[in-house]
C-alpha cells in the first residue's frame, strides 16, 4: 500500500514510517520543504527497514491510498486548505490532536469540537476522514526493538475506510479497534491532554491505554 | 466515612454501595422515593457486607463526607437544582455520562461540554465537583466474587476533594488514578460511549480500560 506522511519529518512520524516501510508498504515522507523530506526518507531508508522516499506535501499525496496527517493543530487548517484536491478520494488518517499550549494537560474543545471533525468538513464528503493514533508513544513507536504497551482506537463514518486505516495500523505492531462514528474522535483527541496530565503527575513519560474484555 | 449514592436504588449504585459498605464506610442510598431506597437499603444490607440505610435525596446529603451522584443525565439538572442548599461544602463524586439515547455509541457534547463542568456551574464554588467512575461496568461492580479489569479516572480541580475521592474510589477494588483538572472530564465522559460502541462491535458486554506504564 503507498502511504504518504504529511509531516513526514517530525517525531511522530518517525516511527510509524520506519514500521511500515519494514512491513513492506510504500511510504513516501511529505514535508513543506522538500528538501528535508528527501533527507529524512533517506536518513529512514539506511536504518534497514526498507527504502522510502521524500518530497513535497502535494506530491506525496499523489496516488497514496492513504495520507497520515501528521502535523500540529496550528498548522492543521492551512495544511487542509492546501491539500484538499490533493485528498480527494483518499483516505485520510488524522492523528491531530487540539492542543492548546501550554496547557497541553488540559482538554482543548475546538470550534468544530474535534480536529477531525474539523478535516471532515473542510475537506468535503469526497475524502474519507478516519481518526487514530492519538495515544501511542512518539518515542515507544519509534523503538523498533521494544513491544507497544497501548492499544489504538480508530473512528470514522466510512466503514471501508475505517477497515483499511485499522488494517494499516496493526502493521505497525499494535492492536487497533474500531471506536464508531467520526464523532467519537473527541473522546480520543480528548484523551491525550489526560494522558499528558498522567505523564506529569505519575512521573513516566509514557503511559498508555490498554482495552480489556476484548 | 459517611457516603451518600443518590439514585441509590439504580444499578450503577447497587456495586458501589456494598463494596463500600464491605471496606467499612457508612453508605446511605438517597432516592426520591424515600421508602424505595429504605427497601434497597434492607436488601443490600442482607448481603452480608454491612448495614446500610435508605432515606430522600436531600436526607441522604445531611452530613456526608461524599456524595455521588448516580443518576442519569435527563435528572442531572433538576437533582442539582434541588439538591445545591444541601451540597453545600460536600465533595460530589458525579458519574454521569451525557448520552443522549438512542445513540448512545455516540459522544454527546451537552451545553456546557460536561455534565461534571454543568453540575460545578451550577453547584458554584463552595461544593467541590470530582468526575469519575465512568467506565467501570455496574454489572462487574456488583459482582463481588471477581476482581474489576478497569482501572478508574478521576478529575477536579480542588486537590483534596480529588485526593479523598481517588482514595475512596479505591476502596472499591480497583486502581484510581488523577486525570487533571474538571475540565478534562470532557475526555472521561465521551469515552463512555467509545466503550458502548466496542461492547456491541466486539460482542463484549463488558469492555474496559487501563492504563499502562504505571
Amino acid at each position: 500500500m503507498k502511504v504518504a506522511i504529511i509531516g513526514g519529518t517530525g517525531k511522530e512520524a518517525r516511527g510509524m514510517a520506519l514500521r511500515w516501510a519494514k512491513a513492506g508498504h510504500n511510504v513516501v515522507l511529505g514535508s513543506r520543504d522538500a528538501a528535508r523530506a528527501a533527507e529524512k526518507a533517506q536518513e529512514l531508508s539506511g536504518l534497514g527497514c526498507g527504502t522510502l522516499a521524500g518530497t513535497d506535501n502535494k506530491s506525496a499525496c499523489q496516488g497514496a491510498d492513504v495520507v497520515v496527517l501528521s502535523i500540529p493543530y496550528s498548522a492543521h487548517p492551512s495544511t487542509l486548505a492546501e491539500l484538499k484536491e490533493a485528498l480527494r478520494n483518499a483516505i485520510v488518517i488524522d492523528i491531530t490532536v487540539p492542543l492548546k499550549p501550554p496547557a497541553v494537560r488540559t482538554v482543548n474543545l475546538p470550534a468544530g469540537r474535534s480536529a477531525a471533525l474539523e478535516a471532515q468538513a473542510l475537506l468535503g464528503p469526497e475524502t474519507r476522514v478516519v481518526a487514530a493514533m492519538h495515544h501511542v508513544s512518539a518515542v515507544h513507536l519509534a523503538d523498533l526493538e521494544h513491544g507497544i504497551d497501548c492499544d489504538v482506537l480508530a473512528c470514522g463514518d466510512d466503514a471501508a475506510a475505517l477497515e483499511t486505516a485499522i488494517k494499516l495500523i496493526s502493521d505497525l505492531g499494535v492492536r487497533a479497534f474500531d471506536a464508531g462514528p467520526l464523532a467519537n474522535a473527541v473522546a480520543l483527541e480528548s484523551l491525550t491532554p489526560v494522558l499528558l496530565h498522567m505523564n506529569k503527575r505519575y512521573k513516566n513519560p509514557g503511559v498508555g491505554v490498554r482495552f480489556t474484555g476484548l
